[in-house]
């Protein structure tokens, strides 16, 4: 048995109502706490002072001198799995040009020639990064081979980092069906979807004008789902459309982006248990408006926040960013952020053990070099994640 | 003598039209580059192809393996020597609440409160703050005191951390001199001045509508010259104003803010040699409308980039975060907000050993984790930097 207490901690973030010193607070904040971790799993939160003294073998005690701690974010929504980078891009819609989804195509390309070493090192490279940001469970798309074989490859190699690994074979037609996208989507429905799932737990789609229409994104959640895979969506991110109704009547664990939403969608997906997963890094690297997360919440929609990393249109994996982009851009306060960021993340990927502190959950942590998790938005672009703990393990 | 080698750097921004690959580019971007710095100052710079065989007693090589170099940011603008924070103020502010000048007070009463090892310990740790975002060159104003033993005490802190320290007796009235601002002015332009003379560069007014008007501005701007000290203004950061007119007039180094300028403005600041350092963590932290970057620059204006770091209206030390706001929001391109950042904080300094790489300057410089530049913006908030060098030592 292996016992980490941390201690003196100015304001420590639980997610747990019951744990917090007002019992309104969703985010179960705590002033002047201490959380013992035994076995890599929450065993004690609460006030310092009230520690028990029955704590056994305690192999470390660290002394946060005041600091915050947040539970370790979430981030539910990545696609972190590709070969080479489209900074040119970037410059060149920064400098005027719109974004297209073809832009995908290209680090398709750059994907298929990569080998899995270097596939690996990248993506270990990037897991790196997010432990160092205070990143601790993160989900990993696939799609960016849309072949058979390399779809299942890319799997894999999530599945080496992560347990949260999607499927998106549909995430734009190929090249090579563009004559004949029916066949594709037979493809993605049947052989793709057999050869990615003993390395997936996810089902997604990216719908969109550009890439798949809410029928077809229909059929091929549902052939997810009938193969045993959890549903999440890509949808209403570049325009109004159908996708965030399809997430809403298919009881979808998570719609993304959901930048543009009519007052039905907003109804309808309040009315159902979908979490809306918001990705203003995506808004910042396109220059689009933000989401209004402020609707959302006030409708009694469940929000997350996650960084959508991904080459072409967000290739920030910053969760204290996303943060603090959400309190200066789309109404939400820094306990809304904050919540979004880990318990949200977590219930957008439907586990319990991590984005809170509640007895049992994963022990993660992370420390902030700041008194408050308010300082997460008041010093943006700072890097103030001191220490990351997973399962209890100093891993940043 | 010892010489430290940077090779196979992916691209080298230099802020050296003439070494650069092309010789219109103001950046001096050059690639497949190495850089060579002897007693910390740059010896050579060039193609790593070309690098002379001559260079004796290297006593390190350090392989860039691709990754990005730029000059060490030039932080021109900083309020660092205070106690406290204003975390509370963000949150209310961020929660609908507008920006008043008086919260400076604030920070005044916690500042005169604070020892001179606790201002001394905070300062020290936002200069490891800096180093660790890149930027080895930094300025820092007085002015959380406002009396003349207390701001001479501030300035002979901060010129412990840096050469660049700025009087800013008139950042505002302080409420002992509520009834009487010709008293106050008086002080500044007198005793205060003479007190704070020997640690002091510059002089510095925030000429706003709750702080300082344009005349009282001038008065005090004359003064400082008078004694020796080089002006700077803050400037046009609320509202419209006579502000950025009076600094082309007096010929300032620097005018800052400058986020509502009129035509005029901008072709008064056009045809001087004044510098624009614009400072867009305010807007961020404010959520005001930035400032319009490329209307500056398209009129020829000199444009520089700086944080502002302090607790009331951007508590954020972060220029790659700049960078990033800069491409977003500003109109600015990579190069402009990179130039902006180095060179044009170096300029807005009045510096020429710093925030570039011509030969004799200091040996600043940033390695990225990132094969360009342009990732400071394509990547936001991801903490990027690697490496930095300032007079040719490690230093983060
Ligand atoms: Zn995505
Ligand atoms: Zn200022």
């Amino acid at each position: 048995m292996s016992t980490l207490i941390l201690t003196n901690i100015g304001e420590l973030t639980t997610n747990v109502e019951a744990l917090g010193d007002d019992p309104a607070d969703p985010t179960g904040l705590i002033r002047g706490a201490a959380v013992a971790i035994v076995d890599g799993r929450i065993a004690w939160v609460g006030r310092a002072a009230d520690r028990p003294g029955s704590l056994a073998d305690v192999s470390a005690v660290v002394d946060a001198e005041g600091r915050a701690v947040i539970p370790g974010f979430v981030d539910s929504h990545t696609h972190l799995v590709f070969a080479g980078d489209r900074a040119d891009e970037f410059a060149a819609r920064m400098a005027g040009q719109p974004y297209v989804a073809g832009g995908i195509r290209r680090t398709v390309a750059a994907t298929r020639a990569a080998s899995d070493d270097e596939l690996r090192a990248r993506l270990r490279g990037f897991v790196d990064e997010m432990h160092r940001q205070g990143t601790t469970t993160f989900e990993v798309k696939t799609g960016y081979d849309l072949t058979v074989d390399g779809e299942a490859r890319l799997a894999r190699l999530a599945r080496e980092v992560t347990d949260e690994v999607t499927f998106l074979g549909a995430h734009v037609v190929p090249d090579e069906f563009a004559g004949d996208r029916d066949a594709y989507i037979d493809l993605v429905c049947g052989p793709m979807l057999d050869a990615v799932l003993p390395f997936a737990r996810w089902i997604d789609v990216f719908c969109e004008r550009g890439a798949f229409t809410p029928a077809e994104s229909r059929r091929i959640l549902l052939a997810g789902i009938d193969a045993g895979l959890l549903p999440r969506l890509h949808a209403n991110q570049l325009g109004h459309g159908r996708g965030a109704r399809l997430a809403a009547e298919l009881d979808v664990i998570s719609v993304d982006h959901c930048t543009y939403l009519d007052e039905e969608d907003v109804r309808l997906l309040a009315a159902s248990d979908v979490v809306v997963t918001l990705l203003p890094g995506v808004e910042f690297s396109t220059r689009q408006p933000y989401p209004d997360a402020r609707r959302l919440i006030d409708a009694g929609v469940s929000v997350a926040l996650a960084s959508d990393c991904n080459p072409g249109t967000s290739f920030t994996s910053s969760l204290p960013l996303m943060v603090a982009l959400a309190v200066r851009e789309m109404g939400m306060t820094v306990a809304e952020a904050v919540w979004a960021a880990t318990a949200g993340g977590a219930r957008a990927l439907r586990r319990s053990d991590v984005g809170s502190l509640a007895l049992g959950a994963r022990g993660d942590l992370v420390l902030l070099d700041a008194p408050t998790r308010t300082h997460l938005a008041y010093r943006p672009g700072v890097p103030l994640v001191r220490a990351v703990y997973r399962g209890g393990e100093l891993i940043a």
